[in-house]
């Protein structure tokens, strides 16, 4: 397929991209006309539909995939899609690779992973849990296999949620080993459930925005009610067990303002907010530098970061 | 019975009093003795134990309700009881608000007002959640009627939670009346449930101090999972009409600083959020007024208010 | 007439506006022309004079009303107005309703509220006092009953002032009746007193906007000037009154950092400042829903609010 | 006289102190005695007398200065005074210099000084205002030449109000001839009236303490209100100087938290804020180091000046 | 020569300006043309080199010196300048004040004024430090001569850093004489050298913006570092009087959140940040005047300053 | 040896101490004595020397080891040793390790992973600025394995320094295997040398307080300057090999207000800062738990861990 980020004026179309949004208008003639914005994974282009009547333009809607036959035009400086026909494409004709970011990492193997730190918890009510969440659960494995840990702050794309939880979860395992203090059932299960509630905070893709739910009540209160409806279908589930665990996901953030409505008061609810926010901080500069490649110099203030960054430059001056 | 803000050196005691704590000891020849804390509504006193093997001497424990018989003397210029006889008293010989601060209403009045609100409810949805808290639930209902709001700060006493609630909940619906953007039938809701889980986050009378479960996830995530456990019960509860109610308990205390994890985003959080507030300031002041009557002048800083603060003199000098 | 909001290319007009701005200028060619921009209730509109010494152009300022004999024409994919002649409209011809906010409420009705008010007031220092500003000060009651409360905030239209300070003042008549301890005479003189000096620090209609007195002095040190000004006029007024209503006047922004000098110190100053936040909120709430009619959703972040805000749903979903 | 700071256990006294407070309590037996705290410029210490009853005891109250005969003794470490008699001491039997903390500078000079300033300005208006306020208002000229500049901070001491000011003058001063763009009249006398209602903010020596007034209101603007009451007896002083003069004196703090309503807008209430806030930092540390003399090392935290401080050691060591 | 704020469209140019940029680009026919910043000290101006190849066009980098013959022309309501010759100009061709902003102090003044700091020290090691540094150091002080006090918010011209050290200086000189208890050695040692790591902070003009090292280090410690690499060339140095001046710089910025990693401890630090901070605020203030000729109103919100400011009135109104 | 914490009333001891601290005193009668504190591991009790002059009582000093002959008696309900006699111990005598706290830690293990470190980094420059520091600096080396790292917040003991080294190291290796982003040279040398200056800022054990270099410049300025110097001396250094490691030191607080004049702007600057602040927490989480054996309830408001704190109680409920 041609992909947007190599389209140039003169080119004739025929391929499929996903249509990020379409919205109707009005030419100063009083002629109705179509505003399109085509996506694939290397950018987004406008496009027009003059004449939506024709007989050529299916009944599309916003997030469907297309197959758009057309030019490309510029118009102000910027390139343009003069569409001609529109057909509406049908799942198979297309690879939601192509059109929407997806993690670097292998989704199959990740999941692996996912069992393999399930088997490690020997507490058999974590387990237990665990077990319900990860391995049963088709519906919630469907989502988190899919979702992104964020809109857009970090780990943005499809897996983005499970590399995300994964590596935390493995620096977790790290502190374990360093800090003999820490107990690794309750510090393991709280990595792994940190971020669940994020599957019902974000929409699916390719829309991946906030839900009213989300809005409202936020992953972390969210993902401390999924774990105790959980618990609360396990026999004999011991109250503090729950609590402790309840109480790492809620302080996971590590301050009130940002959203954490308890502090830490647990060594384990310390040890997992430092896992989450060092991830959260060097995925979002792999993403810096991945997005500024060769750069070695300054990259402006980050405000994620709350720094001017710079890229190492080493020996190489 | 003898109250001890009335006791002076040289009485001879026999009455009742709340045994708030008691140690054992050993003095410096090595005889061990009892510290025993006594408390009644109007303040506290240490007595002794000097031979806790004497058959006069019953078994007994922090929070029990016991019949001191011995003399007040003096130590170090304090009041210092020295009890010869310790009987534990039973229930019935006692009346717990003898020595244990209580609401200024009548319990059975506020109860009658929260029945009263209840019925106000239209929403059948809204009606139900709150019928089944506050009509049908004999545990809760009995809790509620004799927690405090708070362990020190504001309502400090029997009954203290049901007036600040229902106080809060006529604010709100004064609000009802003057804001007609406002839904009666959420706001009231929340305003009746926004404190529900206070009867959890604290132990119960005498003892009144957080528990475990209230100290790893405060009454505010407590709150939206008790309201979250009764709609799960309510044949079709529309998710959005509990996930507003949650939103508005959630976002009570106004600010992420305070413990709420949202911000108050809807019009009725807002309200709550103020006449919450109001209420807690409003009483504050009252209970400070009333620890020094007849004061007309500066009451100090008080930390809850962050202000020197002055009884009003108007025209009275 | 023809209101703004409906204008259309090509329409000729004979109509009476507000000229908010008008400015000369100077084509590529040296010729020159003015500028204006022309207000009604219901929007702006740029507008061209292209010939200003053509005898159909009367002298005519900012802020003037005129009318306006023309044609709307389209420059640059937006509306303008070429005016052929300019005539300046003399009082009596036009309705200040039609071009400048106003507030919903009644402004005869709400001056009765006003004097309600006053008369409920029992000292007789406070009770003058509020007599020489709200019945006897005919400037200053022509100012009050047109002044807006903000600039832009809330209540920005005219009346708003007025109609601000007696929903503030119902709100603490009803604390008065709620907390006995709050002595109904200071609050309620503050409360109507409290942003007096708002007449002051923003200019009449149609401008509204900041003085120079306004922005070196702020309506919370004016106002507590205007009422010792007033005091100073009445025998054996007690310097203490003085004093306590000037320090609900100093502290009704309740913290330093709203520019209160004075943090609420006495239970009315607290008081009063709940009140004054809490109708100023609900104030930009209504606001904000009355200029997104119909949306049950999502309406962004709010500066004032401090929040990311959503209009209530409820069971509509 | 023999100075507090030189008293001895077995000491015989007979001279003239302060009578800082005095309190009437009943021994253990039942036995009403006083409790003194006498003052002079060395320190304080405690007194009793045992026989309140006694004829040569006279009446005298807080604040007296009182004749005491007695012997010095020692109760639990720590020195006391044992009244045998006491006396009411009339004014010219005693010198207040020998009971108060005093400006090192001279109080003629520095009045002197104050009227060489009130000549330097040019501004018929301000010049006229300030001649009625220091040279004309003997009431004032008394006040202000008698106040401390604070309660305990910095220039807590008797002149030290005039001394502060005149220090911070000098410095606008040197401002005025380093920054050319700063109005010599306007920053002069702003600088020269911008603590005088610290004369009402603080009560007079020996009491040295907020007044009601003060804590209601605050010098801040109770100075602004002083400066408009006197430009209201001057024709023609024009609103602008006024305003202007009223500006700089309101946000002279520098900063809301510290009580300023406005922050500084105009360079010369810039500029006041920094000579005010240097020369109260500069005094400050002259008197820790007066306290600690000889000391070359950490004095330890400081809360005026926020940080760990330092006595400069130079080439000392 | 003629200065680019006196441009016309239709002008014929031949004459030298800084090329404050320049890159290539591509019409749209795929024609291959220059896009250049033309500088001198009264603005910048667009220029265009249609014809790159051109044996008229010499080649010339960013910062060049560029003779330019040409013609002014306008495009889009804005001046551009049509090159058609280009040549690189030779130093001594052109004078660098005529391109860059220069102080308004003479240079060989200010370095004069310099010169007698320096020898006002009498400290032994402090003097020799300061005759290493500006005396001996030609390097250092051909920078020091030349370089801003910062890139943008005041002195941000040639010359501006010393004249900024100066301006310190003096008015801590001045603050010796007001309070004794300054030790002068080190405070004016202190404020000399207070800002000496701009010349390293900063890239010397025409760039002047911030160098990698100075991103990465700061002045702040630089200038630390710069004052210990002289002191270890001097023999006998006692530490005490390197560590209290390295405490002086590093603590000039006065909180940490202006980048200084300690407090100010020694009464000289406190002094040198208030000089700082002092010279800073008024060079920022003159600028914004000199911006604004002739306004007497509202000068807008100031960063900076933190503040709405205005400018000073007086009795002009 | 008869540790402190053992002392029982009427024990007569002989044995060796650490003299923490010794002042001479005044009896009420004149007469001198000395008070002195003795230290060992398990604490510190008072002792008193009555006969100073006693040729039995050798002079000795503060920090001094002493061989106390005495009795042990209780004052005011606190043991107090009797010291009849009191000998200056000599070294060889006693082991530092009975009198002061020590790292769990081997210290010749940890000093062997130091020089495994060492060993890893393969960049010749910063290969051999340690090699100079922790292989060949024997003063450095004796320094840096005595250290602690903290006056008391956290590892405040003998070996402290390198045991929190070697853990900041070696999580920074766990982090460069995580993410492949980080350069392992440059952030392991800066792991092991951010704290390098404590060395200097702290005192050498027994005293192990803040000296007045530490105070004046801090050790993040310190070690920054001590790898300057070291950099110095390497033929061939490249500046920005160096710069980049004074940023990851300068940068290791993470904010300003922790004592950074540098935000981290490298990746690496901020993988350290997480490392470091993870360290000392777990660490003083560990210490905290260590001083409340068996405790699982709440252990209070911890003031570095800015929370209430609560010992997991895991399933033992």
């Amino acid at each position: 397929m041609k992909y947007i980020s190599e389209f140039h004026e003169g080119d004739r179309l025929r391929d499929i991209y996903l249509c990020k949004n379409v919205t109707s208008a009005m030419t100063k003639n009083g002629k109705p006309y179509l505003n399109i914005i085509l996506q694939d994974k290397t950018g987004t282009v406008d496009a027009k539909v003059w004449d939506p009547t024709d007989p050529g333009i299916d009944d599309f809607e916003k997030l469907d995939y297309v197959e758009i036959t057309g030019e490309v035009t510029s118009f102000n400086g910027a390139l343009q899609v003069n569409a001609k026909r529109v057909r509406k494409a049908t799942e198979g004709e297309y690879s939601q690779g192509d059109y929407l970011p997806v993690s670097p990492r292998d989704n199959d193997e990740m999941y692996a992973e996912v069992l393999e730190v399930v088997k490690s918890i020997q507490n058999p009510y974590y387990h237990r849990l665990m077990e319900m969440l990860f391995v049963e659960d088709k519906e919630f494995i469907a989502k988190f296999r899919q979702s992104s840990a964020a809109k857009a702050v970090h780990h943005g794309y499809i897996g983005g949620l499970m590399e995300h939880t994964l590596s935390v979860t493995h620096l977790c395992q790290y502190f374990c080993k360093a800090y003999p203090i820490l107990k690794y059932d309750l510090l393991i299960t709280a990595a792994m459930c940190h971020d669940i509630a994020k599957t019902k905070e974000l929409s699916a893709f390719p829309e991946n925005d906030y839900t009213d739910e989300g809005q409202l009540l936020g992953h972390i209160v969210m993902g401390a009610q999924m774990v105790a409806q959980l618990a609360a279908q396990i026999d004999g589930f011991p109250p503090i067990l729950l609590q402790e665990l309840q109480h790492c996901i809620l302080a996971h953030h590590g301050k009130y303002e940002y959203g954490s409505p308890k502090l830490p008061a647990l060594v384990e609810a310390i040890a997992l907010n430092f896992a989450d926010d060092t991830d959260a901080k060097m995925e979002i500069f792999r993403e810096l530098l991945e997005k500024n490649p060769g750069n070695y110099g300054w990259l402006g203030f980050n405000k994620m970061l709350d720094s001017n960054v710079h890229a190492t430059m080493g020996d190489l001056q």
